[in-house]
């Protein structure tokens, strides 16, 4: 293993970055124990793990199974990245254990946006930052799947408005055979006739007539770029299309349900299943259109198919890391792919490590984490690390941010309130809680004894400081033991909720026993949509609710531990294929803006072709 | 070299395409002279090349250099990809010569609309045809920096709107420091100032106000899939955006003048300039407002270096082929790259052939070929082969499409008019014609011979049947000699107009010579527009006509030898980043649309796991 030479202070991510030289992709593939054909180079840089690998080891015992997630985030920034990059780095390279970082594929949209790259941070990266920000394929292939589907909804009520019945079959139909995708929807429709010319006028009339009622429709168009002003669009305005015009609108890919199906599929042919039963809207007498009904749903699969193999990157401490898929933490579950961290925990096998991060603070990434991503793969976590910083727990004292720099034990100890709510949440699922105080220069010693100090009040297992940021994997060499020791213990993993319950039941638990609500509201339209998933058979879901990072509560300003208040459901929606319904609190903007200067403006490509710019 | 086993009659696509074993990249790659650091590997089934196996080669001297074009398209399909595959199957294969084919990448638009899939037919392909038809990164990677730049622009118009001058200057300058592109924007203002607090009030105000006339944005979204209800928009309809909607659309993402750029750049650097060039609409003082100005054209080229590597593929007989870019050949010039073609020519050296294909009709991508492809490049062509089928030739004779099987000597004589123009064309270059005769299982020896009569009394160097599409290679070893024999003519290459005179006289000769048009008719707006166009130093590149391409004409339904017509030019636009004009006559589809049963409907994923449907 190489040794970091850590430079003090940290210079900028990218220089970072490129201070390193990178194991040969085929030579980390060796290390972690694939053989040949079971991954794939992508370039000199990335390569691409072959589902055959998990195959083949499906009966070898799995790994430590290690979550990291966080206290509510703050504008500041709390490092769940560095943190899983740097723990990675840490039982690898210092402690020579087998372990994989399992992370989400970041979107473009942030990386020229606000944000910049997502790589972690300091001596605790995933490199090389341009591949990992730029190059990886996941989100594009989202896009373009989510796209095509877009256009089958649209130019389908197109052909359906300008085509008699007859007309519209005999073009569906052209070489008098039904495709696989309307056989499916045959059945469905409760006609086992396998020959177009079988079929009778109400027949044919019911199978070629998707019948869209343009009001339903809650699927968006997608790019990955942070587009405003695709929020709300009229399409279909050229005259071409007869004036069938509709307001409609794009999300950031990363919004897409096809993202979801890619991170929660458990293999190429359950992708396939979920991609279509992915229900675009309603027809006119309100039942579910699915995309298998449009006919797209097999190549949306294909289109998807080649990044079902999940990226293999390497950290500044050459071990591995899994990049792939990359849902929203909010309309979605927020984590990356149950395919990668399955494929990890055979590679590590029992005696390693597999470290993955949920996205926002543990109430939302982290909760979803348990009863959705766990529930889907079957997977039992042994851990759970939860982030916060000095700062950030000023912030949630009530701290203005330009005064969390300068010491203040008293605030730290009021902002720890956040941090031991979590602790208890992620207690009720059976998992031990190792707290990481993700260490600054200007943390005092007596703040960060205070957290520990209530971290172990508030039940964590163990609560340590941690300097990987400036360290690398030995800054982070006490989180490791922590951490080590926690997955010795025995787990005792239970979901929060039974998925047999009654939606609104399902709700209320969260919101209770999470977010610490008193009660939940919902609007008559958001009762009656419940009711309707409940009958067209979509109530035994789990729950997906998309509501702030900032705060327990919907309303990003209750900062610390919000009591007292009342959760509003504004709304309810369903990600059939997914698989899960997500009530909505608050408004959640799925297509971010760009500031006045973005960070566009500084990438660029230098005198020797190098790229520059990139943060 | 293997031997193909050719089965009549011929199997579908798909069949032909799975029933060859894929020579490994890696072993492609060393059978063309690439040294392990020159290319990459990208999954099992696909390489890319990079630039420095040029730059190491650049004294070296070239191959022949071969150029595949056709007469005007019809419904048919001539095969012109077929030929260009099957003509270097042969000279690889057959006659053990280094070659390479040069292809474009297809769109996701028509794999999953009318026409299917585009990786040539029967036994002349480029394989597997999963992986060329939906696996190439080049147009994700150039929609994502077209659309980034549209963010760009709106988001840019929103922020000049609603803020002050020196609130917007602030904002821009947050660091008090210019990016790399901010200086190069007072450059082109004439301030040389490095420090924004030197900056007069006058200037603050001149360099952060883009000023963009939104009735003058030719800039355009961009998607890959054909979605004609993109074609016209509203975008900004969400009242976050204030009211500041406005009409616009979407091409389908091979339309994108990034496309153009990523073509025609002969280096990285050469891509940079030319990604900054691109010039997006007009100020309100009606001066053109560059993606420079915007600060994008960094992060655009910075999303498109990765795909300036050329993807290596093979043909069915593992002979190589390079598969990069694919502009339009209507709005743009309908070549593969110059890069990819510059690469080949140097691996293939002076012994070999490097064969690259044009789109549409020799009037269209072929004279674009020459003029601007040959012009931007500074290579040399040393024979063009024209490809043209009996059936074809008969559809301009102006034969009813299915009638055209059943044997018809006259028909086809009458049709030789459009070849024997295309031949004298592609003369006027000075480069030989060798034709090719497609041949189908229908077509009779009498008309096979009267094209070859025809073709030669209209001074072609050789005219020659050939069975690429039913034998592969070996079927096409007499194109294979005519074509080594006419590459040892000496050639005599010139262009035909010269870039230094004015956009009219140039549009005139391609309209007279080419087209064979009395004469050019232009609106009022298109002069006025062309003299802008000069005044602003644009007046020197060439032209790219966006014609029909079923015609020598501007009208689809004028087949054989039209005379006596006038060109109308209905508008003309700049694609200065590309670096041509282009006038645009008749309408012109930029986003095509789905037939009531697109292809998607049965492309699938199979008990399996392998991709089935597609065509």
């Amino acid at each position: 293993m190489s040794k970091l030479n850590c430079l003090s202070p940290v210079p900028p991510d990218i220089v970072v970055s490129q201070s390193v030289k990178l194991l040969p992709i085929h030579e980390l593939a060796k290390k972690v124990g694939l053989l040949p054909d079971e991954y794939e180079l992508h370039g000199d840089r990335r390569g691409k793990i072959k589902l055959d690998a998990y195959e083949r080891r499906k009966d070898k015992r799995d790994g430590k199974y290690v979550l990291v997630t966080g206290i509510n985030p703050t504008p500041l920034g709390e490092g769940k990245t560095t943190t899983t990059v740097g723990l990675t780095q840490s039982l690898g390279a210092h402690f020579n254990k087998k372990v994989f970082a399992c992370l989400r594929c970041p979107s473009r949209g942030p990386t020229f946006g606000i944000k910049g790259g997502a790589a972690g941070g300091g001596y605790s990266q995933v490199i090389p930052m341009d591949v990992f920000n730029l190059d990886l394929p996941d989100i594009d292939a989202v896009a373009l799947a989510n796209n095509l589907c877009s256009a089958a909804i649209d130019t389908r009520m197109f052909h359906e408005a300008t085509q008699s019945d007859s007309a519209l079959f005999r073009r569906l139909c052209p070489g008098n055979d039904f495709s696989k995708s309307m056989l499916k929807r045959l059945e469905k429709l409760g006609i086992f006739k396998k020959n177009p010319s079988d079929l009778t006028k109400d027949e044919i009339s019911q199978f070629a007539r998707l019948d869209i009622d343009p009001d339903t429709i809650q699927w968006k168009r997608a790019v990955d770029v942070n587009d405003r002003f695709l929020r709300e669009v009229i399409v279909g305005v050229s005259s071409t299309e007869k004036g069938l015009q509709r307001t409609t609108g794009f999300d950031i890919a990363v919004a897409s349900e096809v993202m979801v199906v890619l991170a929660l599929a458990t293999s190429l042919q359950d992708l396939r299943e979920r991609m279509g039963k992915i229900v675009i809207g309603r027809n006119k007498k309100s039942l579910p259109v699915t995309t298998e009904d449009l006919g797209v749903a097999g190549a949306m699969s294909v289109l998807t198919k080649e990044v079902l193999k999940p990226n293999l990157m390497q950290t500044l401490e050459h071990t591995p890391v899994l990049i792939h898929a990359g849902p929203f933490a909010n309309i979605a579950h927020g984590n990356s792919s149950i395919i990668a961290d399955k494929i990890a925990l055979k590679l590590v096998g029992e005696d390693g490590y597999v470290v993955t991060e949920a996205g926002f603070g543990a109430d939302c990434g982290g909760e979803k984490f348990f009863n959705i991503k766990c529930r889907n793969s079957g997977l039992v976590p042994n851990c759970c690390v939860i982030v916060a910083t000095v700062r950030a727990l000023k912030v949630h004292a009530g701290l203005p941010l330009k005064e969390c720099k300068k010491k203040n034990v008293e605030a730290v100890k009021a902002g720890c309130g956040n941090l031991v709510q979590h602790i208890e949440n992620i207690k009720k699922f059976g998992v031990p809680v190792v707290v990481c105080i993700n260490k600054f220069d200007t943390d005092a010693k007596e703040e960060v004894d205070v957290i520990i100090e209530k971290a172990m009040e508030g039940g964590a297992y163990a609560a340590v400081p941690s300097e990987h940021f400036a360290k690398g994997g030995e800054g982070a060499k006490e989180l490791s033991k922590a951490v080590m020791k926690a997955c010795e213990t025995k787990s005792n993993f239970k979901f929060l909720y039974d998925l047999d319950l009654p939606i609104k039941r399902k709700i209320e638990i969260i919101a209770k026993e999470i977010y610490r609500a008193d009660k939940v509201e919902y609007s008559e339209k958001t009762s009656s949509d419940i009711e309707n998933f409940e009958k067209n058979g979509f109530g035994k879901l789990p729950i997906c609710i998309a509501k702030t990072q900032y705060s327990f509560s919907h309303d990003p300003k209750l900062l610390g531990t919000p009591k007292g208040f009342t959760l509003p459901i504004r709304e309810v929606r369903a990600s059939i294929g997914a698989g899960f319904i997500f009530p909505i609190c608050g408004k959640i903007s799925t297509m971010p803006g760009l500031p006045t200067r973005p960070a566009y403006y500084d990438v660029d490509i230098d005198e020797k072709g190098e790229i520059v710019g990139l943060f």
